[in-house]
């Protein structure tokens, strides 16, 4: 067997496909994010971000770095070991109580990643209760889909957002197995959000658990920054709630928050918990000002909505097409991989845009798209700048435009 | 279904059986490490940290701290997204250099964990590869086996570095089907270390890749740290080298090297890679600078050496039983449950040690053990302290000790 042969193969074919990923290096600049250095072909250029998940701005935010700092200079760079073995730090235990409150729960558990939660929290859960059925949304996270895939459970996938489709697959199990419906409030790809309320009323109907990974909406909506359940009113309502401290918090790390019950359950059972060293104190107690400074600003939210809402109407003046929905996340749909990275080229060579071209498998092929995150930081110029070398592209690119409404 | 009753109950059962675990509260102390502070019950006591994995006190070097403060300031806190989108600065790309480096392959990659790193790697490699058949060291980390078992590929578990198993195992299969040899240098609960040399040579025989998980090695063996298949000249023989950036280099993350073909068919295609936020670059820089102080310093390899065989011999003296083994992890093996967290609980309580108690399912139920780990912080008067508690609680708990030799 050639292994090399082999591998190479397989990355030509991603090539042949326009799929292939080079990631654009970047640095960047502490206090003037969005924008950033992009080193390319030996050489530097400036550019301004437009696709960061650091939706608010928050890692350069002075109280977050202050309190790495401090953490650093206290303890020292790494946790030295798993949460069981010398690796449980007091920075944990404070964000642990933090995240807790947040979702109003009575516990909150970290992991290293959103990924490493939803796999490992969803993995446990669905594994350890004796002939448990997950019901799966369709548009659910890789990290879902590898947990429950993992847990080697039944797995029902409902159509996306469909409660419909939810109730028939509830009503045809027994009624008396374990069942987690598992969902998410802000779809990352399309920024379409679930309908909590409802997707709860009929779980509860068929006494089923249910999942909600948040990791798009904590720290982004709700008075307190605790997501869309929050806003809604719903966080009560909810077995668990799984966040990220990677994305409005501006770190890295993720999280559940449930019932005590359930968090120690997890806590003791879930091997991507236990076999796995520590977030650094430092990371934790970045995150864990990150979370305190967003449960008492509103400030951040409300800016970022107001860019947001610009950059749309903005898009739409134009009639560059965008897909419509109630969330931050603004996806200009190209749907092909090869034009979706020459704009995305184009934009960075000549404009100074980073818009990163998002192909499959994060989104399914021909549905290629360029993902717009606007922030808070994200002042009234660079709006300006983006929607006008969109124009051009466009143009340029022959690509359909939506019919644009009178003035 | 009563959700919280079943989970309540799994725990009580864990309780019962001893097996439950209870995480020390810690806050270290940058520069004064392996001493800390333990909460404990609404106040605090001063311990000595005998079990961690910060093996060398890399993470309170100082070139690994300023490095981490100026990338906070340069950069801030956080990646702001994965690898792909946003997530990919120049100390992510500046370490994957140093690591590929160390190890003298092509290339290498970059993982939010050790755990990460084995469970992504692994499994893209054998549930892509066609008709792949992983041959599994039965003392293999739940982070390989977990990724194996990800990968639904054929499994085959070699007995614990046992050369003939090996050869045996792969001389059943197909001559021409993809194999993948698992292994570890360093078993951490053991402490053994694997035949690197001859299990290459059995694997070449049958045309089959090696993956060698070094997380207990790197930075602690080798002339540059690269350890123990650079300290045996062996670094070339190996398909895949994998190691961590938490335990030795003090910080968090993990990684693979290997050749260039190999690496970026896993960035392209490993799910666990690709769906997750990047380590932040603070992270990245703080490892970068460990990987290259270890890489051309030999004093604290050196020291921790010596400190290892410095404790090894004052617990011979005493008869304390130890598992024999050529690297720095002394397993004082108990096995039993309840003794080992009983003495755990009396070191900590009576003499400010702190030595977690190693149970089920870390250990195999029978064979719980204090494990520890001496470190060049580790001062001479911190070993007597330790030598002499755990003589005192030896004859205390009537534990069995070995015939000790006339001096």
């Amino acid at each position: 067997m050639d292994y090399d042969g082999f591998f190479s193969a397989e990355l030509e074919a991603l090539k042949d496909e326009g799929n292939y990923r080079w990631f654009a290096e970047l640095e960047r600049k502490r206090g003037a994010f969005p924008r950033a250095v992009n080193r390319h072909e030996g050489g530097t250029r400036d550019i301004t971000v437009w696709c960061s998940n650091d939706y608010l701005g928050m890692g350069q935010h002075p109280d977050v770095l202050a309190a790495m700092h401090d953490a650093l200079d206290a303890t020292g760079a790494g946790a030295g070991g798993t949460r069981n073995i010398s690796g449980t730090t007091h920075a944990h235990v404070a964000l642990e109580a933090e995240l807790a409150d947040l979702h109003g729960k009575e516990a909150a558990l970290l992991f290293t990643s959103g990924y490493v939660s939803n796999w490992a929290a969803l993995g446990t859960l669905a594994a350890r209760l004796p002939g448990c059925v997950v019901l799966s949304d369709a548009g659910n996270h890789a990290s879902m889909i590898e947990g429950i895939r993992h847990s080697r459970a039944q797995k029902l996938i409902w159509k996306h957002n469909d409660l419909v489709d939810l109730e028939a697959k509830l009503a045809a199990l027994p009624a008396d197995c374990p069942k987690i419906v598992a969902f998410e409030s802000v779809y990352s790809m399309e920024g379409d959000i679930a309908p909590i309320e409802a997707i709860c009323d009929i779980a509860d109907r068929f006494g089923a658990m249910t999942y909600l990974d948040e990791v798009h909406a904590v720290g982004l909506y709700g008075p307190r920054g605790g997501g869309i359940a929050e806003r809604e009113g719903l966080m009560d309502r909810l077995t668990v709630i799984e966040g990220t401290l990677g994305k409005a918090f501006g770190v890295m790390g993720g999280y559940i928050a449930g019932s005590a019950a359930l968090v120690d359950f997890v806590r003791s059972f879930a091997s991507g918990f236990i076999f796995t060293t520590a977030l650094p104190p430092a990371v934790a107690a970045g995150a864990c000002a990150a979370v305190r400074h967003l449960k008492q600003s509103e400030r951040e939210r409300a800016q970022h909505q107001a860019r947001v809402a610009d950059v749309r109407a903005r898009l739409d003046a134009l009639g560059i097409p965008h897909l419509d929905n109630d969330s931050h996340i603004i996806p200009v749909m190209v749907g092909d991989p090869v034009k979706c990275r020459f704009i995305s080229d184009r934009l960075m060579a000549d404009h100074g845009i980073y818009l990163q071209p998002i192909n499959y498998p994060t989104v399914p092929k021909g549905t290629e798209r360029l993902r717009i995150t606007p922030s808070p930081v994200h002042g009234p110029a660079e709006v300006d700048r983006l929607v006008d070398a969109l124009g051009d592209l466009w143009a340029q690119c022959q690509l359909a435009r939506r019919p644009v409404a009178a003035q």
